[in-house]
Formats: structure tokens, C-alpha cells, sequence
């Protein structure tokens, strides 16, 4: 009940970024008794703040104390470990990045060799932080999916072979001594949207991150929504070419196969997207007829997941996301006119809000996500 | 507030179709005041009813009060409008069927000449239930969407044209005087099995009718998922055929017009399904790939489904499905072949469970939803 409490107090502290206790009293139902006590509780632990807002000017200037979250004491570090590199960012509870890092994630020295330079990263950081005097709440990671949520491990990442099973998040836990929370990195991508981004009024939207995998993280009433086995929102997987080749996940013919940075270059013979695109603006034919490819399969898959989703907003990322930047609207007009008329107007697509940091945000969203659901967890 | 607690002490003696007093106590969190006074209004509205369970034997026997939902009272109507046939069902408040009657939808009359006959229908039917001494507690109808929920009107739906724009909700409270609610036929087919079928546990699944169109309802955490647009679940319309024709609905190379039965005729040159399958029986060469095509289209969008909604289960429906029936086995076994390793084990297809009469029990069942969820809205 307390828990259930605080969380609503949180949510609606987030949502208007700063509010003042009589507005929270009639939004949330609480007695102003119950409120007065839950906030001071919560401006005890360093949580939110309250501080004095002058409306108006001179002797007429209008006072009322405001609360925000408090960006002074907690930070939350949110790692990204992509199959070509990683990125880690350290933020405020206001999801503002104090300091980020990003390299190569050496994909051939597995996890074993990954975790032994990021532990020392991670450890390095933690004494920094410390030393400032401020706490860190949580550990958010994202990664290649699916994910086991109950051993906190990866399964069968498509073309991330030597992380099958590894027990990441027990491994960071025992290196790092930080709690720490593991999610697939579309659905990291999704919650930086749906947190800190394009979502924050707590719209449903998909988020499809394309690179060298692709991924489809999907936000419903303000929530991440996992599925039976984890597996929920893998757009990537969905059969594009009825005759196409077997992908790693068992299918054939997955958009991931003809879509992704690997499956775009075997279909055009070649080894680097950014030659491709020079190819491309030089007008060589082979190229042309590659990307006008890539897009056609995009529209397919971009009009499926409309026609299945149904969401507000489908937010395009990843690291071919910026070379296929210049088409969205192009792209756009033509899923528009491949659904239903009477919904076409509201087709909305739109770049990922953070880049290339999509999915570390995201990672730290998740710790976000966990303090403003189970408060007193999460603080215990 | 006390529509939540009535909702949750409903939605408990349905989940356990019997539940005594002490356990309601225990499962709902209410104190036993509480509970005993709305469980008290609840009887004198004659939704729920209580009787005496003895168990065990002679004067060892333990007699304990019990509270489940009481079929005597309310009535409710439920009525599919499909493309080329109706049915109309009365059942009581568990669900049980009293009367039913079936005919031809004549797609030809249109809306308005439907109406005339199924308006009398139900006058007569209100006639009956209420010399009978019973109230009707509402009208739920399911018709092949998508659907306009605030104006209760059809837009647009593939192959019944004339229906586009009618407004059927508001035409058939005004004629019946009955509160009427409309939800699209894959809609109304899923929630026949979340509340009275395979999905009584609260399980994540979809339903996929297959008939003149292909229709999706997904059902996550026991509520239908509707969409930004009341598009949630278009699985007919995912593209499936990169180069196929265009559907009525804008896209190309739909599902639903290879996979329905028009397109199923279509690819094979004939006109009617039953025809088709003769011929497959006969071994002719031209039906049996006509219906080895079929099958591959359904294993793909299927692969499809799992791997975008992840659910526990897919149940099949619809008029196509008898003929498809002496596939399950096999199709479910292709699928497994065709999705993640670790979770082909858990991909479960089944049969609908009321056959013709899904998605009008569904429709019903829309009835029972409204009740359980917003019941002093529904009783006042």
C-alpha cells in the first residue's frame, strides 16, 4: 500500500517535472496527511526536492514550494553492449548525463574478456561517484535479446554466439557490488523514448532499432511489454521474403535477414554500409537498386508492424538508422499509403531522440523505471 | 472506489466459480466488513447468489456458505454479424446457453434490410425474457472490424462494403431499448476463450479467425488489447506476399487475400471451399497445391504472430478452420521448427472452443467484461 503510494506520488512528480502538494493531493486522491508525510519521507532519502517558485514580480510575486526529483544525490549508470560497441553514460535522477564512455566491444573476446575491462571501467566510476559523496541507485544494461529475466542471462543472441547463456547480470553484481538489471536493447531503446524522450505523456510506441540485429521494443499504457517467453515485439523475426534465407533464430526470410547492416551488404556483395551510401549518392546501379530494396522491405515491415501494433508512434534507431535518416519522410508517405485511409493521417514516424545513446539512456530508464514502480524496494 | 472493490470481488468468485467469504477476504484484501456489505449488494442485485456446500459425510460433514454467480436473473444477449451468416445467443450470468438461432446475413440487403429482420428478432426475444420474469443485463455484438468505438459504427471493412459508416450501436439501442455494446468478431472470438474458454487463467493469447477476411484478438494479462486506432491485432493484414495483389484494406499482398477463403479460391480458380477440399481429397494436383500453399502462408504468419505478441497460446477460428483442423499437429510442428530454440516447446496452437458460435458467446461475453469491470456503471 505505502509502495503503491509513493509510486503514484513519483509518477505524477515525473510526469509534470514539478508539482506542488495540492496539486498532488488532487491528483493522486491522497489525505494531505498521507502526502505531507510520504514526500518528507522521500525528500529525507534524497529522492525528490522541494524548493520555492516566485510567480509574478516585486511584493505581488506569488510563492509556492514546488517538488522535483532531486538530481544531487543518486546516480544511475546505465551501460549499453552492442555486438560492435558499448556505450556507458552516468546520470542524475532527472535523467540528465553527467559523464559517458563509449569503444569497441571486441565481439571476438567474448564475454569473458568484455567484462574484464568494463568491470574495471565500472569499479573506477563507482569510487569516483562515491568520493563526490553522491550513491548509486542501480546497474541498467542493455543488450543483444532475447533475455532469461530469471537467471539474468542472455539465450541465443542471433550473431552474438559466445554470450549464449552467460549470467551477465549475476557477474556485473558480484564484480560491481551494484544491483543491476539486464533488458534486451530495443526495449532499453523503447523506455529512453517512453521516459526521458517522444513518450513521456505516456503514449504507445514501438520502437525499431536497426543494425547489425534488428529489434522492436513496444510500449503499451506507459509500459514495456515482454510476452510470454521474452520474446514479445521481435520484429526483426517476422518473415519478409517467403522464399528467403534461414535466419539464426530458426526462421527463413526475417526482415532481419535482407534489413539488418549485415543482410543489406550480402545483398549488395559488399563490406562497408558507408560505401554503400557513397555508392549509392554516386549513383551506381547495383547500389541504387540495393537501398531502393531496403527500403521497399522497410515499408513492408513498417506497415506489419501499424497493422499489428497499432501504436501511436514508431521511433526508427540503431546504427543504420542515420543512413536511412534521409528517407523518413519518403517512407512515411508510402506506409501511408498502404493502410487503412481512414488511419493513414495518423501514421507518425520519427528518429530515436538520443542516437547513438539510445540504448544506454534506455539502460539507466530501466533503474528509473524500477525506483518510480517499487520505490520502497528499490530504496530498501 | 467502490466500483474497484466490486470489480475485484467479481472478478475472484469468477476466477474460482465458487469462493466463500474467508477466502474472498483473503485474496481480495478487503476487511470483512467490507466485503460482507458488498458482497450483500451484490446478492439483492442478483448477480451473485450464495449456497450451502456440505463436504464430507453424516454428522462429520462441514457446511460452508459459498458465493458464485446466479444464473437466475440477468439475461444476456450476444450477436456475431458476420459477412455471410448471423448468430444471436441468450445466456445466463455463467455463461450457459438458454436459446440460440443462426441464418443468412443476405450481405446483399445491406445494413438497413438486416436490421428490419434482426430488430424483430430481438424485440421478440426481450419479449420472452421478460415475461419470463428475467432482466437483460445488455447486448454485445461483434461484426468484422475495424471499428469506430465512440460512434459504435463500422469503418470500412474489407469485403462487407455497405456496412461502412453504419451506425449500428446507436440504430440497435434505439430500436431495442437494450444498452448495446459493438466490438470487432476476432475481438469478441478472444474473449470468448479469455472468459469462458482456454484463457480462463489469465492468459496471453490470440485469437486468429479465418473466414471471408482474417481477423486478430489479442488478449494480454486477461484485457484485449484495442490500439491507437482500434487496429490492435490486424493480422490479416500483414503482408505476407511481397509482390501479391492489393487488399481492400490499401496494403499489398495481404494475408487475408491469399489465406481467406476468397483468396484461397482465388489461387486455386474456384468458388467454393468445399469443392476445393473434395479435390484435395481426390488427389487432383492443382488443389493439393492450392492447399500445400495455404499451409505455408499460415506457418509463416503464424511464426509471424508468435514473434511479434509472444503469447502462451494461438487458438484458431473462423469458418475456413474445420477444413484446416487435420493440419493443427502438423502446422504446430513446422512452426516449432521455424522459431527460437528455446521457446518451440511452448509455441501451442488450439482449436477454438465454441466452433460457429465463438465470437457470438464472445459477444456475450463483452456483456460480462463490462459487468465485471465497471459494475455499479452497468447495474445503475
Amino acid at each position: 500500500m505505502k509502495q503503491h503510494n509513493i509510486s503514484a506520488i513519483l509518477k505524477h512528480i515525473w510526469k509534470h517535472d514539478q508539482i506542488s502538494r495540492i496539486e498532488l493531493v488532487e491528483s493522486t486522491g491522497l489525505t494531505s496527511g498521507t502526502l505531507t508525510n510520504l514526500t518528507h519521507e522521500l525528500i529525507e532519502a534524497k529522492v525528490i526536492r522541494e524548493y520555492q517558485s516566485v510567480s509574478g514580480t516585486g511584493t505581488a510575486g506569488r510563492k509556492r514550494v514546488l517538488l522535483a526529483f532531486d538530481p544531487h544525490y543518486y546516480r544511475i549508470i546505465g551501460l549499453d553492449i552492442g555486438r560492435s560497441s558499448y556505450e556507458l553514460v552516468l546520470t542524475d535522477l532527472t535523467g540528465k548525463i553527467i559523464k559517458s564512455m563509449s569503444g569497441n566491444t571486441k565481439a571476438a573476446l567474448g564475454p569473458e574478456g568484455f567484462m574484464g575491462m568494463i568491470g574495471t571501467n565500472l569499479e573506477e566510476l563507482k569510487k569516483e561517484v562515491i568520493a563526490a559523496g553522491h550513491k548509486i541507485l542501480g546497474l541498467g544494461v542493455g543488450v543483444p535479446g532475447p533475455i532469461d529475466y530469471a537467471s539474468g542471462s542472455l539465450i541465443a543472441p542471433p550473431n552474438f554466439e559466445r554470450w549464449d547463456g552467460y549470467p551477465l547480470q549475476q557477474v556485473l553484481e558480484s564484480r560491481t557490488g551494484i544491483p543491476s538489471l539486464i533488458e534486451d536493447d530495443a526495449r532499453t531503446s523503447a523506455l529512453a523514448e517512453s521516459w526521458y524522450g517522444l513518450g513521456r505523456n505516456g503514449m504507445n510506441l514501438v520502437f525499431v532499432t536497426m543494425g547489425i540485429g534488428i529489434g522492436g521494443g513496444v510500449i503499451s499504457g506507459g509500459e514495456i511489454v515482454r510476452g510470454a517467453n521474452g520474446l514479445y515485439g521481435q520484429v526483426g523475426h517476422m518473415t519478409i521474403e517467403p522464399n528467403g534465407i534461414r535466419c539464426e533464430c530458426g526462421n527463413r526470410g526475417c526482415w532481419e535477414t535482407v534489413g539488418s547492416i549485415p543482410g543489406i551488404l550480402r545483398r549488395w556483395g559488399g563490406s562497408d554500409i558507408g560505401e554503400l551510401m557513397h555508392a549509392v549518392r554516386d549513383g551506381k546501379a547495383d547500389a541504387r537498386q540495393c537501398m531502393d530494396e531496403t527500403l521497399q522491405y522497410l515499408e513492408m515491415a513498417l506497415v506489419n508492424i501499424f497493422n499489428m501494433y497499432d501504436p501511436e508512434m514508431i521511433v526508427l534507431g540503431g546504427r543504420l538508422y542515420p543512413y536511412l535518416n534521409p528517407y523518413l519522410t519518403e517512407i512515411q508517405e508510402r506506409m501511408r499509403s498502404r493502410i487503412y485511409a481512414f488511419a493513414k493521417d495518423r501514421v507518425l514516424l520519427q528518429p530515436s531522440t538520443f542516437g547513438p545513446s539510445q540504448s544506454a539512456m534506455g539502460a539507466t530508464a530501466i533503474v528509473l523505471d524500477a525506483l518510480i514502480s517499487r520505490p520502497v524496494e528499490i530504496l530498501s
